[in-house]
């Protein structure tokens, strides 16, 4: 197997793109990708602020890695979750993601849910829902929250994710078979900025898992490679095996599941997203100020007052 | 196991409905379901004249069957599509509808593909297309033409095929893996007539395959119950394969999957039906007269040109 760029030996072949390529061209060919798409849906340029959230994982850690790269202005955040379950998880988590913003010069904040907000994860599920909402959606529902409000206080022009084209496919695939509307008509790869809300975008989401990670072994990037202890059964992780094996069977079945998506979103399918943003903005949460749909306290004050 | 209804002894368990009846309250439960679709959708009233698209397969001989026990009026018509392949499949689908219809009075029309048209769906293939289409698409828009065509001239209020949830879910499956907008905007299980063409209907459409074939057991009838040899590498098949998989890990999945979608329908997804509709109506074939969307032959008589 040859690299098509140079015929040097290739040390990826990635049938999805019938593409071979050699470790230096490979890790020019990546971030060549990923600023095309950043530019295709005007995800940010060089002149913004661009806050990458950090988990520690190899998606977060290769797109700060390559953002960083093409020169664009990063400042990183992770937030530590305090999820123990005898692998001290975000302990691993924090000190990863700190020991590459070191390694770099790259500037880490670190927002710790257990001294910044009083509970971890583990502890906010314990109390509050026994069962009834599942830890990755509280999950969610934190890192949310905490992510925009990390961008509004500190001005940020859009903050960025390392989701991939796996778990993008996954998530679609998850609304697709529930026939989710409001989330299917939400699943653009960048949301715009709106009151209250910073920019969101996922210059990953048409890279795949395993292209994500061959950057980051390349690279010598060191990386958490175990998954959340809490996510192990989740459904997202059973739709993924699902698209796996398609995937072996059609490669490229994935990016066209996806892209041919993002299409027909250009051409008017599922035409919500107008009136959920009017529902949402005209409304303020009474204690941490963020847009909600309620004249409540938003999900994530709830979380704290049940 | 016993029945939901009078404790007698169960023939069928239904999991996707936690329903468990005996011989003769599903043989009651069925059309009654059948019913309610049928007036949900405003598919076609007492009224009506019924055209039934009849194979001699299980679920276009039980819809049959339950039409006729509900009082419609039906006629049925067969299509013998000249298929032998060692197993003379045509001949013995031909026979089947036959018996059927004379055992119960029901008038039944054979359409033959090569007595009336000079070619059968074999000797098409062979002759125009050499892999560059596929067996199902020859034979699909055949069918759906001399349909059309005989529902027109024989004045019916409507046609309707056999189609059950497994199709519907398969077809939709594959639509939106593709994200094929036009097909998925026209997914309902009725359509109405336009100028040129009658009234479609898919009465079975939310009865799983398992419960169309039960009903033609305990009814004795007797129906062809091999697939097509063409169709036996088809992906249709396939897919069906991966959500009989599903349903049996999620029982209620595939009905879910489905009824969601409708839903999504009606609440304006993929809103391109109309423009369709309109592009189609404005043009005649000039050899058969059948609305098409060019101005030369449409796809079936182009078939017979090639």
């Amino acid at each position: 197997m040859r690299c098509r760029k140079c015929g040097e030996k290739a040390v990826i072949n990635m049938r999805q793109h019938r593409l071979s390529l050699c470790s230096q061209h490979y890790l020019e060919w990546l971030p060549n990708q990923v600023q095309r798409f950043i530019e295709k849906y005007c995800m940010f340029n060089l002149n913004d602020r661009v806050l990458v959230a950090v988990s520690g994982g190899k998606d977060s850690l290769a797109l700060w890695d390559i953002l960083h790269r093409l020169k664009y202005q990063t400042e990183g955040v992770h937030i530590d979750l305090g999820i123990d379950e005898g692998i001290a998880y975000s302990d691993v988590s924090r000190q990863t993601a700190e020991q590459f913003a070191n390694d770099n010069n790259l500037t880490l904040k670190v927002v710790n849910l257990d001294s910044d907000f009083g509970e971890t994860i583990p502890e906010i599920n314990r109390r509050t829902h026994r069962g009834r909402m599942k830890p990755c959606s509280v999950c969610g529902l934190v890192k949310r929250h905490i992510l925009n409000d990390f961008a509004q206080q500190g001005d940020f022009d859009v903050i960025v994710t390392g989701h991939n084209l796996d778990d993008e496919a996954a998530i679609l695939f998850a609304n697709t078979l529930n026939w989710s509307l409001e989330l299917l008509a939400r699943g653009y790869p960048v949301l715009p900025a709106k009151p209250g809300f910073t920019k969101k975008a996922k210059p990953f989401s048409r890279i795949y898992e395993r292209e994500s990670a061959a950057y980051a072994v390349l690279r010598e990037i060191s990386y958490v490679n175990y998954e959340c202890p809490f996510s192990i059964d989740s459904k997202q992780l059973h739709y993924k095996t699902i698209l796996n094996e398609w995937e072996d069977e059609n490669p490229g079945m994935k990016l066209r599941f996806y892209l041919h998506y993002l299409q027909a979103l250009n051409k008017g399918a599922f035409p919500w997203e107008q009136d959920k943003d009017e529902e949402i903005a005209s409304q303020l949460c009474p204690r941490c100020g963020q847009p909600t749909t309620t004249g409540g306290p938003c999900a994530f004050c709830h979380l704290f007052e049940i």
